[in-house]
C-alpha cells in the first residue's frame, strides 16, 4: 500500500510529477538537453532570487555539500551545527582533508548571528557552512541575521544548505549574500531523490580557482566551466528524467506564486506545531521551530515506533527520532506539495491512534 | 518527435522501464528499501558473475571511477587508456592528486595484456584501471587476457570500468580476477541515466583500509560499511526511482537469459560491422571492434552532422565522432533492448539518405 510520506524527505511527490520521470530518453549532447538545463537554471534563479549561476549534481544534496567545502576552502572552514546534517558537513571536511572547525550548539538550539561573529572575527577562516533547516532537530537557523555578520568579512565564502527548506521557506540568495545555495529535490521541491542543486557566485568562483585538489565529479568548477562551454550541458551524462521533472515542477511552483507557496508552508508549520504544544511539546526553541518540519519532543512517552506502524495501517507515515533523538522525539515534515487539509488528516489520525 | 536513440548512452529506454521511473516514493530508511537494493544487488551479482559485495551509486559511471581510484590506490595507480574515457580516468587521480601514470594507446588499438605485464612488471603500482569498452574509439579491450597477467601481480587491485559494455557482453568478474568492475544505469542495462554501480572484492575494501583521505560521496570503503550496517540502505538519500526501475529491469534481463541476451548483442554488432565494412570501414582494430558500439571510419567523407539531422527527421539518432574524431567517425550503438531488426531499420533509413 502506498503511504502518504510526511517524513523529512523523499517527501510526497504528486502523479503528475511522478509521470514526468517517465519521459522518454534523450541525447545529453543535444540542443534539447542545453534548452532543458538551461530552462530549469533559469527557473531555479526566480526560485532563489539571486542573477547567480545555478549548477546541477545528479546526487543526494551530500554531494554537492562535500564539494563545497572541498572547492572553495583556501585556509580553513568554520562549519555551524545545530545538528546531525551540520555534523556530516564537518565530516565531509574532515574525509577530505580540508581544514575546518566545527561549531555545534545544544541541539533544538540554532546557530546565532553572535557566535559566528565571534568566530569569524578572528579572521582565520575564509569559508563557513550553515545548514539553514537541521531535519533532525526540527531548527530553522536565523540565515538572515547570520547573512548580516557574515557581510562584514568580505573575505568569506557562505555556505548555506537549504536542502529541506528551498522551496518552503524564502531565501533570498543575493540579498543575503549567499555565496553557495545548496538543495535537492526530494524536499520542498516535492520531486524523487537522486538531483542536487546549487547557486554559485564568482566570489565562490574566484576562490575555487585557487584551490588546487577539487577532485572531478564535485569539483564546482568544472562543472561551471563546462555548462559555460557547452551551453548547460554538463561533464558526465546527466539524470535525464530528474531534470524533465524539476522543469515540470518548476512551473508549478512558479505558477502557484513564491509567496503563496511560503505561506502554504507556514500555514501547515503554525497548525503542526499548535498540536505539538497541545499533546506534546516543541523540541526546537520555538522561535527557532522550523517551517517545514516540526520534531516533537515524546513528552507522553509513547512509542513511536508503534505509532507509525499503525498509522502505516492507514495509509501514513512520519519520522522517528534521528539518532540519539529516537523515541525521544519523532518529526513530522510539512514541506512540498501537501497542504492543510492533509495535514489535519493525519493528525486527526493520531489523535485517534493515540486517544488523544 | 521521440527518437529512436544508437547513441552510446542514453540508449532507448522501453516504455514498461519508463514506467517504473515513476513509482511512488517510500522512505529510504525502511525495510521496503532494504530489499528493493537487496534484491538488486544479489540480481546484479548474477549479472557479472560474482560472490563480491555490490556498492550502488546515485551518480553517472564517472563517479564510481573516480572514487575507485581515490579511495583504492595506496602507492600509484597505472592507468590504461585506448580513448576518451581512460584519459578521463587519469585526469580523476590528477584531479584528487593521486600518484598515476597514463598509458595510452593510438585511438582505434586495445591495451594489450603484454603492455599491461611490461607496466606491473617494474612493481610500481597497486592499482590498475582499464575500460573494458571504450565509445569514443569503439574499442573492446582483451580484458580476459589482460586479467591473466594481472593476476600474476598479486598485490595489484584490478578495477576495470564496463560503463557501456556490462548486460551487453559477458564480464565474469570472480573468474577474471576484477576487484572493482563498473557500470552505469544509461548503456546496456537499458535505462535512464543516474545511477551507477560497481563490485567490489574484500582485497579493495583492504586497500582503501589503508587509504587516509578518500573523500566521502564516493569513497567506497564508507558505502559498504554503511550497507553492511544498515541491511542495505545507503548513506544519503539514492535515487529510488532508478532502482525501482533497476530491479524491474534486472527481472527482464535474467529472464532473456545472460547467454542469449550477449548473443542477441553479437548478433547486433556483427551486422552492423558487416554493413560498416562493406559502404564505410571499421574505426577499431576489427579483431577489438566492440560488441556494443561500432565507430565507423567515415571514409565516404560525408557530412556526419547532416545525415543525423536527415535521420532525426525520420525518428533516429546516431553519434557523431567523439572529440577529435568529430565528422572523420560517426558511432552507432547496439545496446539494451534493440534486435536485429532495429538495426536494419536504421541502417536501411542510413542506406537511402545517402544513396548507399
Amino acid at each position: 500500500m502506498y503511504k502518504k510520506l510526511f517524513i523529512p524527505g523523499p517527501t510526497h511527490v504528486t502523479e503528475d510529477a511522478l509521470r514526468e520521470m517517465a519521459t522518454p530518453m534523450i541525447g545529453h549532447r543535444t540542443k534539447e538537453a542545453s534548452n532543458l538545463q538551461r530552462n530549469i537554471s533559469d527557473k531555479l534563479r526566480k526560485l532563489m532570487y539571486t542573477e547567480n549561476e545555478i549548477l546541477l549534481s545528479t546526487s543526494s544534496g551530500s554531494g554537492l555539500m562535500e564539494g563545497t567545502v572541498r572547492s572553495c576552502t583556501q585556509k580553513r572552514a568554520a562549519v555551524f551545527s545545530c545538528g546531525n546534517f551540520g555534523n556530516r558537513w564537518f565530516a565531509m571536511a574532515e574525509d577530505n582533508n580540508v581544514p575546518a572547525d566545527k561549531f555545534e550548539v545544544e541541539w533544538g538550539l540554532p546557530n546565532t548571528a553572535e557566535s559566528v561573529n565571534q568566530v569569524l572575527a578572528n579572521g582565520e577562516y575564509d569559508l563557513i557552512t550553515v545548514t539553514h533547516n537541521e531535519t533532525s532537530s526540527g531548527v530553522m537557523n536565523p540565515v538572515e541575521e547570520i547573512a548580516q555578520v557574515v557581510k562584514k568579512y568580505p573575505e568569506v565564502i557562505f555556505c548555506v544548505a537549504t536542502v529541506s527548506s528551498l522551496g518552503g521557506a524564502k531565501i533570498e540568495v543575493d540579498k543575503w549574500g549567499i555565496d553557495i545555495c545548496i538543495t535537492s529535490s526530494q524536499k520542498c521541491l516535492g520531486l524523487p531523490p537522486g538531483l542536487s542543486l546549487c547557486s554559485i557566485s564568482e566570489k565562490a568562483l574566484e576562490a575555487a580557482k585557487k584551490v588546487k585538489f577539487r577532485g572531478t565529479y564535485f569539483d564546482l568548477l568544472q562543472i561551471y566551466n563546462c555548462i559555460q562551454k557547452k551551453d548547460y550541458q554538463y561533464p558526465s551524462t546527466p539524470s535525464l528524467s530528474h531534470m524533465f521533472a524539476l522543469d515540470y515542477q518548476l512551473d508549478k511552483i512558479l505558477q502557484e506564486g513564491l509567496d503563496n507557496r511560503f505561506a502554504r508552508h507556514t500555514q501547515m508549520a503554525d497548525y503542526v506545531r499548535g498540536w505539538a504544544k497541545d499533546k506534546f511539546a516543541l523540541f526546537a526553541q520555538e522561535e527557532f521551530a522550523s517551517n517545514t518540519v516540526t520534531c516533537v519532543k515524546n513528552t507522553r512517552e509513547i512509542s513511536v515506533g508503534s505509532l507509525n506502524k499503525a498509522l502505516g495501517e492507514r495509509g501514513y507515515m512520519i519520522s522517528n527520532g534521528y539518532g540519539k533523538l529516537k523515541e525521544k522525539t519523532f518529526r513530522i515534515a510539512h514541506m512540498a506539495e501537501f497542504g492543510l487539509k492533509d495535514i489535519k488528516e493525519l493528525l486527526s489520525n493520531i489523535d485517534d491512534i493515540l486517544e488523544l
